[in-house]
């Protein structure tokens, strides 16, 4: 009898095309379906992941789930995995769960952190994580702004273009910027679901803050019209990071 | 009257064919000589390195000197570097030195360190910069075989196969292993100059020791017989920095 394990899983997205399969491209999906099929004597094995990351976002902890053959034990799998599995994408766990276990739907928040190097000459060792912002940058002001942003509500003015879903209402719990070491920040953010680049969009407006271009009271005008125009451009991809999933 | 500039760089040396300019090949001199001569009008500028890591090692603290225009003062150089250099090359400092200033020759002593992560899984978002051990670890006996290193002494036996010196007396003034966070260690070596491949012919033997092949006695017998035969294999690039450099 198949089983359903839950899959943890930490991964550089610098050279994936996002999450989900596609015709062509390196997608995460795909090379863990693909090694998985492999262990299973070429069978495919369907995987469901809690976030559809974009092309260029990295995780350090999404979750995934897969029906797998009952001969592997969990510790087999992880074994397996990590020696098929590419150095940047990294099984850090596997749980064998109920079978109605659904990594997405069982979520109940997620975190998302968005890294900025404020360093003026920035740091090559994290480039490929990060935002290099060595701009001036008002701390009080994005500060004030990141504490408009949590609730219950719609976030349609921070949604991007292609975002397909017609209830936009989500509940932010957190909204916070830390140092995480001398340089280095991050914007944190946790709700029970996130929009089609909705961090990023926040981000955006938040630099447009940082740099004095807009007031922090213009999230507000943003959240109340539901009007993306309003806002920043949308921040690149490689700044942001899936930290965390609950369930 | 042009002047003479110590230049200090930081490097993620994955992409680079090392230090040293090449016909063909993507190189830190080569990238920073270009920037340099787009400064200057076209007209080539030469610069010098501390050490000439080779391809894929990375570098903290890397110093170099140039003779630029006197029409840039260190700030403007500082500037359009940082402008005109990609994201794993990056600049940290610009400094206005005596013309008689030898990046190399001036010297006293260099500081490289190995990192290893010893986590189980790996951690991508540093996968480019270590090299991944998730085996048995004697840390009693890597530490026992690192004592037996420092020293004035002939390091013949530790030099690769390409060393082109014939004097192989060097300096060893530190030779340690330090925890930088969980998983993560470095082993971390001064001396007033290496050999090549040194360290990585070090850290080839440290790994034997480490996972119970050789005995920690075996770094004595290999120094004394200067016999590179007796070592470990060279330990892979990815996991070398070129830590400091002390004037």
């Amino acid at each position: 009898m198949p089983r359903r394990v839950r899959i943890d899983l930490a991964y550089d997205g610098t050279e994936f095309d996002g999450w989900q399969v596609q015709p062509r491209g390196r997608t995460v999906q795909g090379e863990l379906e693909r090694a998985l099929s492999t262990l299973h004597g070429g069978v495919g094995v369907r995987v469901r992941g809690a976030g559809r990351t974009d092309a260029g976002v990295h995780a350090r902890g999404q979750v995934a789930d897969a029906l797998v053959g009952d001969r592997f034990s969990d510790r087999d799998l992880h074994r397996a995995l990590l020696a098929l599995l590419p150095d940047d994408l990294r099984v850090q766990r596997v749980l064998g769960v109920d079978e109605r276990f659904h990594a997405r739907h069982a979520a109940i928040a997620k975190t998302y952190a968005y890294y900025l190097d404020r360093s003026r000459c920035g740091d090559p060792f994290v480039a490929r994580y990060v935002l290099h912002t060595p701009h001036s940058f008002d701390e009080g002001a994005v500060d004030a702004a990141l504490a408009l942003l949590p609730g219950r509500r719609d976030f349609s003015g921070f949604a991007g273009a292609a975002c397909e879903v017609t209830d936009r209402v989500r509940s932010l719990t957190e909204a916070r910027r830390e140092v995480v070491r001398p340089g280095i920040e991050r914007l944190v953010f946790t709700a029970d679901g996130f929009l089609n680049h909705m961090v990023r969009n926040f981000v955006g407006t938040l630099l447009d803050v940082a740099r004095g271009r807009q007031a922090p009271d213009r999230v507000r005008t943003i959240l109340e019209s539901g009007d993306r125009t309003l806002g920043g451009a949308t921040a690149p991809a490689r700044g942001l990071t899936l930290e965390r999933v609950a369930y």
